[in-house]
């Protein structure tokens, strides 16, 4: 039952987007932003990423979650353009089919590591 | 009139999922994951649980909620088959009754811990 | 405007809760759990706390938020009865006006803090 | 597509609210609650800010986020009146286009800094 048509919504935003330079080294410790993103659905999402900013136009990505997967997709790992870090960004997801998407933040400019996360905005 | 048919959804996600490996030893302070499930209706809750991973099929488990009571599922408690530290993971919940599901990690790779909790997505 | 007929729902739910012994003794920095309260209408609120246990019956409360206040209500200032501490609990607010109920739990048993918070949900 | 109308609700409330004294000196360490506002539409968003108090009468401010663009809005920059420290507040959004509001708070009382969030309670 679960898998039928897919669990969802098509719109989802994160307000929040700010990635710490500085921090831990390690790849899992260093300060990073994550959308994870699951389809349950039975056909890959394409999902549309606009990355907005405070002062400059937005920027887009193009993400894929196969069917019946889950994708963590880290902030840092976008590469055309790359998100700069010590600024301020939110983050709009459009999917061809319905996923959810959830917002952690991983924080480690002092010795030790702070975490959130929420639900994005779903509509 | 609290307990009447009880209170919620019956279909719950948690996107993000991600058990780290090391940390503290102690039960309660080692890295770990949990749902909170609460049932506040008169008949108990039977919630069919769906793991899904980045790379592989997904697992399936069984849970039960007895009625006006709540539930605090680790998933590292979760053995048949055990959920694989430091790896990628979304839950899906699908219960029989109506429930709230909300999702919270304890992180304690470095010697503090850092706590981060939502209310799942439910529909 | 805002004020005109009170923001929110009247039925809300916290399923995590969960208060650690021990951490530090500073009351603001002391290991609670949070539910603030925000009525913005201009009616005092009356609101019927139940709290649900893993292993025993609920316990009620009855909260005050006066009209377009907040009341930021800990936990362990509930006293008759007392919540027991590293005891799994949930929480039902049953409100006679919409308010907006949040989340929090501030966690100080190791030397630093940690802090988590949710909207919870709302119906 | 994304930008048509603009994605979101326009009221939103974020009911947790206290920011604590002391901590760390640096701008981006220190302790501070920021309002993170995307306005994904075509019209600057005019926003009309009420913060709630436990015992005193609620204050306004007025915020404006221009089209397609994120604005950080962090309560200590609040300046006519400021908000003071140590004390519990929620506070209310009201904006003439649709925008999407999300909450953290940075804490760095202790040596190491907590974070925490959740989108707004929308409506």
């Amino acid at each position: 039952m679960a898998g039928a048509g897919g669990i969802g919504k098509r719109v989802w935003i994160i307000a929040e987007g700010w990635i710490p330079s500085g921090g831990l080294s390690d790849h899992t410790l260093m300060p990073h932003e994550t959308a994870c993103i699951l389809n349950t659905g039975n056909r890959e999402a394409t999902i549309e990423l606009t990355v907005f900013f405070s002062d400059r136009d937005p920027v887009r990505y193009e993400l894929r979650v196969p069917p019946r997967r889950t994708r963590h997709v880290r902030f840092d790992g976008l590469l055309d353009p790359p998100i700069p870090r010590d600024t301020d960004y939110s983050s709009l997801f459009v999917s061809d089919v319905p996923v959810v998407v959830q917002h952690t933040r991983l924080d480690s400019r002092r010795a030790e590591i702070a975490l959130m996360t929420t639900v994005a905005y779903g509509e």
